[in-house]
């Protein structure tokens, strides 16, 4: 499926690990159909990943950025816009750690300041992010800027932990940014509420098996893998929903809206 | 714009009454975008309006069907695939009528039956249409079933009056048949929550003029005409957005997440 | 546990079947609490019900009215005001029935008429009853009417079946109405969504004992019974809550925001 | 109005600054309900408010804490347990203050710095409350912690600045410890949404008289006043909302399921 639906349009993308990632695939996914893009990823994630793979592949330079310095993100918009020739028609924001959940902490006794350190780079680097854009002027008019997200923000899944905040915090930066970048210059964000998806990042967290057949039982049309929330994200950097904003998507097989399926009932 | 998204795919269209209405410019854009399109509308909804001119110039047939007769829908989708060839990709119901809003009744003071035939021509037509798809085991894998709708079944317009009921019983049935319907065969169901729109049956509602001015200065994009709703109606039916189901997607320029804008204290 | 909460408030309770209704457990809590009461069921309800024993418990005039019927909702609010000697001060709807969900078919293969039916029974009653107090002025100034809901207005619980849409189109009516009459003079207009309970009604429904214990072990604090509904709706009643308006209140111990319970998935 | 609903209840209560405080009625009517209370405030607000006053008058001795340090929380609750005599019943958490805000920083160009701050003031506070509550077994069974938020944390009100973020971290911090709390021992932990309220802290926000005025046209009952925040705080400490948990209550007149009034339509 290739229809250039990007044709001409230039993007950022954050957060390409391996071949597993969401942003990886949503690369790809771009460049398929017709667009440039510049890779970036923390530098301590470029050496564990193969980002460089991806670059070759689909001719794509790569800048390091550490998301959560105001400075690094100067220069990778600056470069971003100098190697592709012009403003930026699209950004995909894919970042998320939490401190806390990595050192095994219980959330009835986190260690509030890995959780600030959590935020800013999970949440508070995606205002960051636009921050530096909305000041440079980066984006052009109609642009289109995505976090990845999860149901978490709305619901209680307790092994989520603290990363429950954080995208809750990254949706709320999504809206309030959504309102300043359209009254500028028409340009929209917004954050894609995707299912459990096996990636290196995700499948790492405790209980991720069982949860990831529990939803995908739960959603009448099973978990959404990473290639369709690659399809769904080229829709959404596409001129086919320009007047889709500040909206949280739920791109899930239908989980979001399920009460109880009769599948697990049966369990 | 033309991309070859809905290439080979098959549709049916309920409510093109002219060229201001949406599913007129839903099915322009189906067929500029690869897809074959039977058209269907009222019988006494055709002697008032142009489909047929919308028909020679997309090449598609036209069949009469009362939204609300299960012995119309019946036919009509026996007809359009027999017409078309095979099983239907992509649905839309772009259908709505209120008899007190007609005969000037005030929300408190509201005529019971012409309540229920509201709800019948408005929603329960929904069903009705996707009962008859589901029965004949009419559309393909991975079909797309989409209806209009509006914020007022969210929040409370008043002049909207009980339109804001009949579309949340519509929406309630979009999620409950997409349970259905993504268990069969992978077809998933949503509606799209429009801006208010300038069409023959929008601007006919009291006090319209000045809501669609209200509601423009609200939203940071301003309102989405009709024309981008069929962009946007396109990536719905397209495989791009497979995974998207039981959903109500807010296609409206950001109105539905401002709580307040400057633009409307300044006024 | 009594407060005098409800001293010298005067009430219309429909929908007390037995004693395991929730509608006996609010009657007997708004006498506890120092309110009049007059209670309402259908007369077919009646001759089922023991009725009668609740009225001479709590010293209650029992009046028989079809919800469906603008002439008994007529009779019943002139009656009501003639025996407690004035205007009232709150109002409870508990009623609700399916033709389709007891004669046993599938969503799928719907019966409409008995369709409008089930939504005139479960929902559109509550506009009647509504439509009635207004245009007879019969509501105290900050006067408050509650109905009893459930989420399967907003997510898919399969067995529930058109409930679901009854259950949207009543939360619909309370908002809307709530707008009115908050208007009018200051009375408000809520829903309680209330976990499953076990009443002589819902206890019927097909595969209930599974999804009450579902819930109840979904729910941090466990599914609320009748005997707590009750409490809670006295305090919806009194003076505690006066500006709380048009609001879905959910009364389930956390169900409507848990994602997923590590006591589901131990199970 | 005193119904001895809070009767042999103990509760800490934070904020209460002057009389035109939410905490400071919260407090009073606690009080007048029969519950004993300790005040608690930031040192360098009580230097600036009447707290002393308060305590006073309702007999309630006065803890100085800063909310974000956990010694400080620590030794609030075991000194408030010592001096009450047992564990805690309830618990309000009436904590906001943005430094960017105060800095008069425009949302496109906020300091991070300064934002991280204004988020553990704001909002990890009530994370570290809970915490320290739950690590103290310091709640006992049943027991009900609140905290005040605005519907910024669902929706945009430019002028609210980062505030906005705050309120959506602090109400996903009251879900997800509304779970740990209600498997724990069967507290509940909830949030109530309250209108603008003409507060010292309130009142001092730009454009803040236009906007309580909007909203007071916006909202059917008008907006929500202190005093009736304070009874309903009441009634959710009270043993009449025990199974009410890990919900955002909107109290504000019916502004947050107002779409558009025709009162502002017409200014």
């Amino acid at each position: 499926m290739a229809n250039n639906l990007l044709a001409g349009k230039k993007g950022v993308i954050f957060g390409a690990l391996d071949e597993q990632s969401i942003a990886w695939k949503v690369a790809e996914r771009c460049h398929e159909e017709g667009a440039k893009v510049v890779l970036t990823n923390a530098p301590v994630a470029m050496r564990f990943g193969k980002i460089n793979e991806l670059g070759e592949k689909i001719g794509a330079e790569i800048i390091p950025a550490d998301a959560t310095s105001m400075e690094d993100l100067d220069n990778l918009f600056t470069k971003s816009q100098e190697i592709m020739g012009g403003k930026l028609d699209f950004v995909l924001h894919s970042i998320g750690m939490s401190l806390n959940v990595r050192k095994g902490k219980e959330y009835t006794d986190l260690n509030h300041e890995w959780m600030l350190k959590t935020f800013d780079i999970s949440a508070i680097s995606f205002h960051k992010v636009m921050q530096t854009l909305y000041n440079m002027d980066a984006m052009n008019d109609w642009g289109s800027i995505l976090a990845l997200t999860y149901i978490a923000a709305q619901r209680v899944f307790p092994d989520y932990n603290e990363m429950a905040e954080s995208k809750a915090l990254l949706e709320s930066f999504a809206r309030s940014f959504g309102y300043h970048f359209g009254e500028k210059n028409k340009v929209r964000v917004n954050t894609i509420s995707q299912s459990p998806t096996w990636t290196t990042a995700g499948s790492g967290v405790k209980g991720f098996k069982e949860f990831f057949d529990y939803a995908d039982k739960m959603s009448p049309l099973g978990n959404a893998d990473a290639a369709a929330c690659a399809d769904y994200c080229v829709s959404l950097f596409s001129d086919h929903t320009r007047m889709v904003t500040m909206q949280n998507l739920f791109h899930d097989g239908g989980f979001s809206n399920m009460g109880m399926s009769p599948a697990i009932l049966d369990m």
